[in-house]
């Protein structure tokens, strides 16, 4: 309840500082007899690993995960998973002048009131380092969902003024673009655009699209802890988010009922929606349909042009900001969204296998 | 952990359904001491309540509040305070023929997947009724909140196509105008369109927009509970939202680093935002600025023209949905979101008390 | 996560204090398709009523319970089940005088040191009264655990210094003695014992042992919510409870390991122990044999005989109680801890659902 | 939720198999500001370090604990504090015939049934290793409670026949004794039942007692999360332990009212006990005198002595488990039974902190 841990019974506790010795996460409440590897994992954290280009930072952080528990000949066991990342390629001496004072758009002057002083370097606790705990458990979630037949697919919908074209939707193009972009074309404009920012010593934001499919109807709590409330805290906890939609989201209030309701009908015996303006949660629970969601990130507020902000003296200051900084923050962001997107949707699955004395009696018939 | 509970030291657990005996909520760990009668959460029920005028549905919903526990002398005792309302006005042979099929746009269909069945009177558990518990509870933290120099303002932002004029805001218009919002020229305009959206049998939707003013900095949590990211949990989980905004939300993403940034100033010797883009938050934790958020609402799906559906027999069917419902829901979500903001606010304020270990030393010196 | 809840999937909420307008309990996620009723609640009430006989208080609690939601169509429907018991005849005249003094053995310094002020009448939230909530919960939980087959069984093992004969072990006796023994002959000398006590203005305590019969092997969390720790947890929570013990408990410490281990043995194709030593747990999970659990009760603190205290104002006094008190607990208590034994197990079935792939797969296969 | 998680607010995960890398634990909620270092940490850890004398296993625990988070300066920052202990000295050879049987008194057979398999070297998650994550975190709560004032002694009061004489009691030997008794004789003669145990290639089990000093009045929640209550799960959840008292425990149920209830009196302007039954709890709160609590310790499982038991293959079996195991568990869970009393009272007073209105304006005044 310390604000570290999410999820209630696939429960992840993050720790971790930018500049710390190591950062790292456990996995508790995983299900026993999940295959996993530390490949598994690797596989998505080099997905939000800089320096693959030039928009993002020339940083090298080479995050070799390390399982330290709760696999045991090659499945996890049901006990805490473990996972650790060395801090290797971190250099103190980019950040020792930011120790004084507050950066716009950072969370250096929150955390100074809330604890009376923080870990400065990297922007410590508040960098986006710590979000390697939550992309390693993401990946073992998302290995178990693809083992129940759902499939996560996060993406950059759009970075700056430069939005994807659904109709040149390429799922490869996700992982090969620098961008995260699912439309090449897009993509290449999105650079440009991004090497207009660098060159103005300024940032862009963008949005991340994530579809869930194969989910089953049922899931999600339907008052207080609903689906899509819980993908929202979810997606809103990874810095920087500053909206979430889901479905049709903020199209749906400027339409009308009949335009917004999504009608039901029997397609091969099974019950499908016609069309799907809910994104796939109904009342906070899930109807089978596509779970869709969008995530609105800010731009990076670490900018190289002069900015005005106070110090810890309480003065009045200008400065600008070195080291080293994507123009964007969106592509790195993608896997982070998929992988709470997971976590979430996987908690609720388990949550809900109690919903029916039904379900009851499958596991504890005799 | 069941679902219809919330927040973490200030936890609301609400129950009922539309059509049951009865409604409410249990309030516990509200802090000993606060006064408070059976009139303070009248004032905000009161709020919610329908039939004020000819956009909100003729049904009479006379909810009277009784609280049963935790309040003695006129102070709360720091034991669990119980809200109940009775259910007197619900008729259920309006809803008799909804039993038997799904109707688009509501939680039919998924409770049926989750539950195998369903209390169908007036949407049972997902009726809009389900709010009052919320709302009683808000009233208590609002006015805690109150007494620690915190104010919420929840307010309609839009309705269909027609949105506010900040320039015309008008604080008391918010309970005046039956559109609740703080302009009464838009208000106008929202009825009308209301009315043509009603001639059409159709439905519209809206935004609700709610600010905090007086929060101190440093309240949130910096990862997984940050402040932004509870409130988008408490407000989507608000029936009918489907989108949540921070600051500036989806805007922020659309702008460059240099323009979204907010310049710390200092003012009469406090550290200020000369600029609020942010939304009153940074990393996760109030930065003493307005809280600003906003709940994107759907039309209601409660529509009269004639709807494509399919029955619990798996037959595609056809209806026209009868009763009494309103033409739109944002009116009476206001004081909803008001009162989800307000729960979770000072349940973030509640857990940030253990933040520094000189708080402690404040409350347990010798 | 404020302290009137308990459990994490079978979550129960209890409000209420002595002398206020009502008390009762609010079950969220108990699962849908239960049959229930009133009278299934009400049996168990009736165990903890006072007035059957001359050593329980000859106060009338004529508490009838009413269901208020979550249940339609006679059967549980996964949503809270709110359950309210009036208070009808409460006599507040009684205790206006507790209001300033502390009684021994009694919460009232406590209250007033951690809240500042108490609801005084009656004990307030301190009161016995407060278990009514606890038994309808567990009258539920009961009902779900018999239909997979598990039993529980809690009853006086002893008083004073009278305790039960195992050889006369008569499970009729449990409800139809007023000590709630097993035990016919035993049960008369602990009313003569309890007989002297009043006589002479004083109390008794005693020993109330809990078996449950029929878990399946394999239920508990290994680590700190080992399923005795939960069970530990859940009976000291009921007032007056001093110490906890599972299996052999205070005695195995004495004994050596060749005489406490368990041998295990193959009966039927079936894994028993020979023994059960252990009381059915081992390294915090259920082993498939009976679960035993003893609670040891402190004597009624209030007594008629005069007592040294001190009062608000901080002056040594001398009081004499008055009003109408049993002079030993352990009877009413009897289904108290049942009901709380029958909680918590059934919370950590629910929660043991997710232990395996294998049970995903049971309740997710296409 | 998942089980490894303890504390609400200051909360613990810890994680590791005692044959796997490593093993440790992340606190969360760890108020910032508080003076840390790896030598505040390893000195509780190596209180419970083994191979100091002939009554603990000859295995050769190099427990160096790595402070990984959490921890700036010199001070916590009030983020998550992650540490780690790798594993050295283990040899899974000693380990690999009981892969394929359950050892009597072990926790083999449950974690078989629930899981479907488990990490047989050296006991796995349920080795007596698993609560070095207890002790890492019982010192940082220990050194913030001292800071408050609050401190924790445990020792061991018993060890098969052999008690304590309160008379002889000596703090300083409780660290110097091999039987961590205060009371040198008394170890002594602990010490020879230790050897005949031995030579009978059996085991003992004992008393541990912890008291707590200087607890302000007040602490504790009401109803399900007492004091006593939590206190109870934290002890019970340590392995071994079958019995739990408060106070007077098992005692007090033996006496009457009036010679178990503790007078209040007056005693230099501050309210005191006379004499304190109650182990400084009352109706589950502390009530400013000394917290006192015993847990007995069966006797370690592992025996040198034949066995009989069952394979996974079903079959009845004779063993005779080798390897190096201690005769008695007490002296070693000194220090985990007063880490888990430290970490359950500093989370109760986090807790507390927002039980009064009060409290909130002392915090949170302008």
């Amino acid at each position: 309840m310390a604000g570290s841990s999410y999820g209630k019974l696939f429960q992840i506790t993050t720790w971790g500082e930018s500049h710390g010795a190591a950062l790292g996460v456990v996995v508790d409440g995983c299900p026993a007899g999940l295959p996993l590897s530390a490949d598994d994992i690797q596989l998505f954290l080099d997905r939000r690993k800089p320096g693959r280009n030039k928009i993002s930072t020339p940083r090298k952080e080479d995050d070799k995960v390390e399982i330290l528990s709760g696999v045991f000949e090659g499945k996890t066991t049901g006990t805490p998973i473990s996972l650790l990342v060395r801090n290797t390629s971190q250099r103190s001496s980019d950040y020792g002048e930011i120790a004084n004072y507050y950066r716009p758009g950072h969370a250096d002057y929150t955390f100074d009131k809330k604890y009376g002083f923080r870990d400065y370097r990297g922007g410590g606790r508040s960098s986006g380092r710590e979000t390697i705990g939550r992309v390693a458990a993401g990946a073992i979630a998302s290995k178990l969902l693809l083992m129940l037949g759902i499939r996560l697919t996060a993406y950059t919908r759009s970075i700056g003024p430069v939005t994807i074209n659904d109709s040149r939707f390429d799922i490869q193009a996700i992982l090969e673009t620098p961008t995260c972009m699912p439309d090449r074309l897009a993509s290449e404009k999105a650079e440009a655009y991004l090497d207009e920012c660098m060159k103005a010593h300024d940032s862009a934001g963008g949005v991340i699209e994530c579809r869930i499919d194969g989910c089953p109807a049922g899931i999600g709590e339907p008052v207080f802890d609903k689906l899509d409330a819980e993908l929202s805290k979810a997606i809103m906890s990874v810095g920087a988010v500053k909206a979430v939609e889901i479905g049709d989201g903020i199209s749906a209030a400027q339409h009308k009922g009949s335009e917004n309701n999504d009608a039901f009908r029997m397609q091969d015996k099974e019950v499908i929606k016609s069309t799907n303006h809910a994104g796939g949660i109904l009342g906070g629970i899930s109807d089978g349909s596509t779970i869709l969601l969008r995530a609105h990130v800010k731009p990076t507020p670490s900018i190289f042009s002069r900015q005005q902000t106070v110090n810890r003296q309480g003065e009045d200051i200008e400065i600008a900001i070195k080291g080293r900084h994507d123009p964007v923050i969106v592509p790195r962001a993608v896997v982070v969204v998929e992988s709470m997107a997971a976590v979430t949707l996987l908690d609720a699955l388990l949550v809900n296998m109690s919903a029916k004395v039904e379900n009851l009696q499958k596991i504890y018939h005799k």
